[in-house]
């Protein structure tokens, strides 16, 4: 199938380009973007025309940071295209329940995508939790913003979403991985004084069966970067790391090879688009942006000592 | 039918007790509160204790502020009774859709209430916009906190929603009159320094066909009060006013007595509480509530002076 990428920067060409190029699937026929374009690539910097002239390209995969990607998800619904969206799926809750309506109308598929939800090991995770009595939980999601964002100001900016823009990641596997749904009962949101969004939140989730359920993002971190989710079970204790690409239980590594068939998260979030759009289905799982937007409604604020990158 | 009132405060006695007292439909059998009581109604302080005696009161109105209610809502939908819910259904939305599966696996009905949706001409204007092509829509909402919300601290407190308390009224209303969707794409919150939640919020929408859909919040409001929606059209302009209870269009008096059979928001509310549970059916729309969670996640913050009472 021919897709066209849109939003050619970081992201774009650490992960979906080489994805698309290794799947067996897909061909990068077009790129829109302002500035970047991947070599050998039709390139385009206007999207109204890029649909226009190129009828015969039925899938777009949008890398456009939240705020603007509405707008270009919209035209290409509304051009009778499907469409991939990088997570966050949007800079709001509503406007994703909006292309949910319109996708249902135009008939085409929409996949908001949740990469760490393919990280090697989620599946087994999930597997193992599943008939286990959860007690406790914690998310440790620790990771040095100046390595990771150089440059990226929208993340301070409102709609950046700070610290939840990696955090996010965490809560998709959450929600992954737990047999039985939780809801934030308290936050704190820490925002450098100079700042639109927080550097750093602690969280703590209601659970069904009252295990203790936490997150702990920080955006501060030097050293070791820590993207760990532990959780204790009356079975023992899993402990996914590295953002869900290892996995022990009680200390010992588990989850088989046989649980990730295809390497990597961007291939197989490829491998599921070509799968709905065949299928005429769309997968769209909304909770992990929920929690967030809870987490900003119900977050206590706390002002910290500014941020200059 | 019986029902318990659960949380005896302003809103309980102004609004709740009145309604069901002149219902055909409704005998108020128990009343459930740290401090309020109902002359001549069994009172109750223990909430699981007043479901295990009264199994024969089988519906629950819970009149809580915010952030306490799931846990009751939680507890009255596992214990086979259908619910009521004042506005906002909960403090976050993850917890709103938790109890919506609870509540059908229990076979339950849910009803999140949006009493501002029962003012006299809503249904209305609803009717008159249904074929309007929509040119602006204006929202004024401007009150004195010190006047509506005497000594209520939690609507200061994480999770109180601050303005976004009377403004979320505005915000069912214009959710439930406009025939096509809109969502935020850009907000000032305006936060005392000295507190948790919001004093004012300038809000904008984006509408399908590009309308101009504005929301102005703000609880310093002294001298007159103002509840308006403003809706300029193709074909004149709809004033929805005192919160939706007088409608003018070009400036003529509109909505006849016809569009409000039963007098007053919450007798209405309690009649289609008792349709539902009639018809074994729910109704929870979380459009206004999610439109404040993107509010918080989106939106600008800015300092203002501190709030004294």
């Amino acid at each position: 199938m021919l897709v066209a990428l849109v939003g050619i920067g970081k992201i774009a060409l650490d992960q979906h380009v080489p994805a698309i190029a290794g799947s067996p699937d897909w061909e990068l026929a077009a790129t829109v973007s302002r500035h970047g374009s991947v070599e050998g690539v039709e390139a385009w910097d206007d999207f109204t025309a890029m649909l226009e002239a190129r009828p015969d390209i039925r899938v777009v995969s949008l890398c456009l940071p939240p705020v603007p990607r509405f707008a270009y998800a919209a035209e290409a619904i509304r051009a009778g295209r499907h469409v991939m969206l990088e997570k966050p799926p949007g800079a709001t809750l509503s406007e994703c329940h909006a292309l949910q309506d319109m996708a249902r109308e135009m008939r085409v598929s929409l996949f908001a995508t949740w990469h760490s939800r393919e990280a090697d090991k989620v599946d087994a995770a999930r597997g193992w939790l599943s008939d286990k009595t959860l007690r406790r939980l914690t998310v440790t999601w620790k990771e040095d913003v100046r390595r990771w964002h150089p440059g990226q100001a929208w993340i301070w900016e409102p709609g950046g979403l700070g610290v939840f823009d990696p955090g996010i990641n965490a809560l998709s596997i959450v929600t992954k991985i737990l047999p039985k749904p939780i809801h934030l009962s308290g936050a704190v949101l820490k925002f450098p004084e100079n700042r639109q969004t927080p550097i750093a939140a602690d969280l703590a989730f209601a659970h069904p069966d009252g295990a203790e359920v936490t997150a702990d993002f920080d955006w501060r971190q030097e050293g070791d970067q820590i993207w760990t989710i532990e959780a204790e079970t009356e079975a023992g204790t899993l402990v996914l790391s590295d953002g869900g690409a290892r996995m022990t239980v009680d200390g010992a590594e588990a989850g088989t090879e046989e649980d990730a068939p295809l390497s990597g998260e961007y291939p197989r979030l490829y491998a599921a688009m070509a799968r709905l759009v065949r299928d005429g289905a769309s997968d769209v799982d909304l909770a992990p942006m929920r929690h967030v937007a809870d987490a900003f409604t119900l977050g206590r604020r706390e002002i910290v000592a500014p941020f200059e990158e």
